[in-house]
């Protein structure tokens, strides 16, 4: 993998050129790459040991405390001990000023070893991140800072019991308690929290939610909708102005774990906020600090929205990356069978269309001088099976078209807050964020799923990793804005804002890639896009074409994927015109382009063709006819 | 289920004529349907509840015996007790003389609750049926009858730990001891057998192996290949000719349970033949006793193949059942957001075609009046949100087609037993028993990601079934035979044998639908479904065009997928134009229908592109490229 990652991040990307920007001075192109291989080291040794330990010891609430591994403890140290949580940050709050995409870059070492190991630190990297940006200089000072340092992990706590993707139905009430607080005005929450990842442990001695809650009207109710949500810091334990703990335990409570099919080395909490577990300060209530003006928490909570769907997205790269590694590993060292093309080598074939005796089960074994084969000889390695090989090349178009797709965001980020072209970068990435996260989420659960056909029964047993990787990664397409989400998303929205300005940047871009293509040996992938390029803007059309959101969006998924198919075609494409060599890396990536215009482009057809009829069978289908 | 169940066997497939045939005399319409009742009672008493219990408290071998949750063998005890293990055999066996149909229709209820659990019983049924057709009489008295009885259980070993597919490449030898003995032939083996299901476990006092194995020639040598290979009875524990425990322990010993993803419930062994644990007669080596001609092991092996693979189909089947029946339900039930379809009911749209404010986690209910929707309102189910009913109804489409296709073959069994056209029950067989066997097992495995996707988060923990059915699915692609040789079964042998004769078969029946379906309103899909045929058809010449082997079968999942794909449209439509009424039943077969045709069939002119053309990429491709 570090290949391609050095390829697709300095080749492709040329993130060494982000170093002539003021903010990346101090760096070089070896600075980039001592933190990549530092990601590499602390990940192989602290983290990829101890995934399957951090999924058979999942988390367990003993009713006061909440147990982990020894080695969740020891590898989320040597992460912050890393300087990682701050990659991104200024240098004098203890960051290191790198690059979104170098970031981005070396936490996927930490997906790939253990996407749940990795959780914790994902997670109060954002958080701490999002105070930077919407903090008071005191709630920086106090939490952004000690997180960045390790000292404290966060959370964000959005979703409740009663209200998952719908956060307008968010009822978790925050009441003012103290205006004038020096951490910032000061209420008292209450309501329930689900789904909470890392809402409890002891690795570190406090933990900092981010909570949205509604602040009432001057009636005592809540505003419907989303325009009455706020952010509020809830630290687990409370804390003064000097970020010394106060040895008061705040209301905020652990009412359960949930038990997941997945992904199983972060905790995933119910928290209980304000139901009188604890009383700080005499009465119940969690303690929480105002963060941003009332009514404006949702904004707050999303302005870290692009990084944590790349992060999303990229961590389901990286479980596909793992599981495509363990499957090649696999397949170049078992014996099985003997694939027609081995004996094509070895002589001509004396292979005739006739039927042949013996049963259906091996049709690939059964008969000694099947297809010429000579049962003799001794088995082959599986990679030299014809379906192997289909299934690895799936894999690595997945997964490596994937990394390329995140990156490409993330460098997209860096152009977003350093680069001229703001504007552009922003267009582009609001056509291109729901696919980073929605993409991957799907097609690299199916390449994860090929891993496991590819070691057959020994990949459906837990001695080997790739079944944990197919059941880690079967959250992505839910967390994070589930796959409908994003699909709604893109299609009720990003390519429709301002008249459909950012679906024309992308079609820009495209197009280049398109132009430079069509003078090389892929002129027909080339057209092939062009074509894709045009039924996508062509469908977009024909959705909206009645003005009616339930008529445009009743397909809105098929339209997603058939978007994302486009988009990765467009960027295996211009991966293949930038390797140059005949090397057998380069002439990997170019068969794995190829795949990709050869078995996966061509599916968008279907996807768009109910799109564009604004088939309404799903729309209107009646409840009690299923 | 059940209301489906019976229409497709009683007024789509006519079983209720079957009774007209001597065999089944003695039955009625009432029989089959008492006989179902009691499945279905069974299956939810004894089975269904303890489901995920069969899972938590997964086998555990404690180096002596093995140990099984008390509900394990309450259940099957139960399933003994019904009779369904001998259902198919002659009532003078003590069986009911039921249709294969009818058999498979009730065995449906079992898997549908606890697949796992049912494991040992369907392994039984298959491996005394077996002995029924190829054993001695003795052999039958002795083994089959105890197995019918549950008195025994019955295992299959074919796979070694060098050799999964590759059934030509077993090294179990097998060395005869005494050709007179009344049980058979008497053979000692030695050998490793791997992936047993049922391979050990104290549910019944003995189990009785199947054991596949070469004998040796003059030279000492095993023969290559598939010629070589007989078939043994190897009961755990010796018997007498009076089917009485002798007291002596075969030289059968398990090496170790795998520990499996999902199917937990199954006891899955590494079993070590004569390696000298037990000691019967004084010295070591398992004691065998042939079953029909030497050298004639797979082929009575797979005499079964057809029950077998649609078993396993069906049980792909009932898993994506389950799994839809869970999140109809929750569907209905969960509150969340307020879809545009239910706002548009209540008065006129409010919609407009311009950008809203808000983030992009909750395009679907982050702006209070986004597409008109009102905030204040109560959350409304979510299976009001056309997303989930896309989801709902391609599950539905996937579970009620596959449970179509399975009962299909099952009723050809029957016309293979007793029907007048034999030739033509097997011509169509042919070629639809590796769809049986292959495409619920990747669709309902899609359908069972769907149930998670409908439940969210919650579809993600363990405390709703559907992450497990999930999980049990996947193995379906991978064990009776796997995707990829399935593919290789069908692209070929079925399709190209007696010069294209089963496939022009299969032809025939789907023109004789489309030519009903054209008369109607159908007949848009009909036209379509005769397109779909063509390319089939033409996919499979141009793939055999060169007469290359490696050629025709380098993309043999692809073809059959499409082929799967195009079946399946031919049953839906056969079903449609089988209900009659405007019912909401009927309602919802035809919209499963025509979603079908609208959003599936039209996936196969991707998969049988890189077919037609015969793309020689991934067969091509060099391992040091990826």
């Amino acid at each position: 993998m570090r290949q391609t990652l050095d390829f697709l991040l300095f080749d492709w990307l040329n993130a060494g050129e982000l170093t002539s920007r003021e903010r990346f001075a101090e760096h070089s192109a070896e600075t980039f790459s001592a933190v990549l291989d530092t990601c590499e080291k602390i990940a192989r040794e602290k983290f990829a040991p101890f995934n399957r330990l951090a999924d058979t010891q999942e988390p367990h609430f003993d009713g006061e405390r909440v147990h982990l591994p020894q080695a969740t403890h020891d590898a989320t140290r040597a992460y912050a001990e890393s300087g990682m949580l701050a990659a991104a940050q200024d240098y004098d709050v203890g960051g290191m000023q790198l690059p979104c995409v170098i970031e981005m870059a070396g936490n996927a070492f930490f997906s790939k070893a253990s996407v749940a190991m990795g959780g914790y630190a994902m997670l109060t990297s954002g958080n701490a991140s999002l105070l930077m940006a919407h903090g008071t200089p005191l709630q920086r000072e106090v939490f952004a800072k000690n997180e960045f340092a390790g000292r404290w992990f966060g959370t964000m706590c959005l979703s409740e019991p009663q209200a998952g993707s719908s956060l307008s139905d968010i009822a978790t009430r925050a009441e003012l308690e103290d205006e004038a607080d020096a951490l910032g005005p000061r209420y008292r929450l209450t309501g329930n929290k689900m789904w909470i990842s890392g809402g409890e442990h002891e690795i570190t001695e406090n933990i900092v939610h981010l909570v949205l809650a509604k602040v009432p009207g001057p009636d005592g109710k809540l505003i419907p909708g989303t325009k009455g949500i706020s952010l509020f810091i809830v630290p687990k334990k409370l804390v003064n102005e000097r970020a010394e703990l106060t040895g008061e335990r705040n209301d905020v409570s652990l009412a359960g774990l949930n038990h997941k099919l997945g992904y199983r080395g972060t905790t995933n909490c119910l928290l209980n906020f304000g139901e009188g577990r604890f009383t700080p300060g005499g009465r119940k209530g969690a303690i929480g600090y105002l963060v941003g003006k009332p009514g404006e928490g949702l904004r707050a909570m999303f302005h870290m929205m692009n990084e944590a769907r790349i992060g999303v997205g990229l961590g389901a790269v990286m479980l596909g990356y793992a599981g495509y590694e363990a499957s090649l590993d696999y397949a170049k060292q078992r014996p099985q069978g003997r694939p027609m093309t081995a004996q094509a080598s070895a002589g001509p074939s004396q292979a005739r269309l006739t039927p042949s005796g013996g049963d259906g089960r091996s049709a690939d074994g059964s008969g000694a001088n099947k297809f010429g084969k000579d049962a003799a000889s001794p088995q082959r390695p599986i990679i030299e099976h014809a379906d192997v090989r289909r299934m690895l090349l799936a894999q690595k178009s997945y997964v490596e078209g994937g990394l390329a797709l995140e990156l490409f965001c993330a460098r997209l980020v860096d152009e977003l807050a350093t680069g001229e072209d703001k504007a552009g970068a922003q267009a582009l990435l609001d056509v291109l964020i729901p696919i980073a996260k929605s993409w991957p989420s799907e097609w690299c659960l199916e390449s994860n799923s090929l891993a496991i056909q590819v070691l057959g029964g020994y990949g459906y047993t837990r001695d080997f990793p790739v079944e944990q990787y197919w059941r880690d990664q079967r959250l992505n397409m839910i967390h994070e804005g589930t796959h409908g989400i994003q699909a709604l998303d893109l299609l009720g929205r990003k390519v429709v804002q301002q008249g459909g300005a950012s679906l024309a940047a992308l079609a820009t871009r495209v197009q280049q890639t398109i132009e430079r293509a069509i003078q090389t040996d892929w002129a027909p992938q080339a057209n092939q896009l062009a074509a894709a390029l045009a039924q996508v803007g062509s469908a977009t059309k024909k959705a909206w074409s009645t003005g009616q959101p339930e008529d445009a969006l009743a397909n809105a998924v098929p339209y997603l994927q058939a978007f994302g198919h486009t988009v990765l075609a467009w960027l295996w494409l211009d991966v293949a015109l930038a390797v140059g060599d005949d090397s057998d890396f380069a002439q990997g990536k170019r068969a794995a382009a190829r795949y990709f215009f050869a078995y996966e482009l061509p599916k968008i057809a279907a996807w768009l063709d109910v799109v564009a009829r604004r088939d309404p069978l799903c729309r209107d289908i009646k409840p009690e006819y299923f």
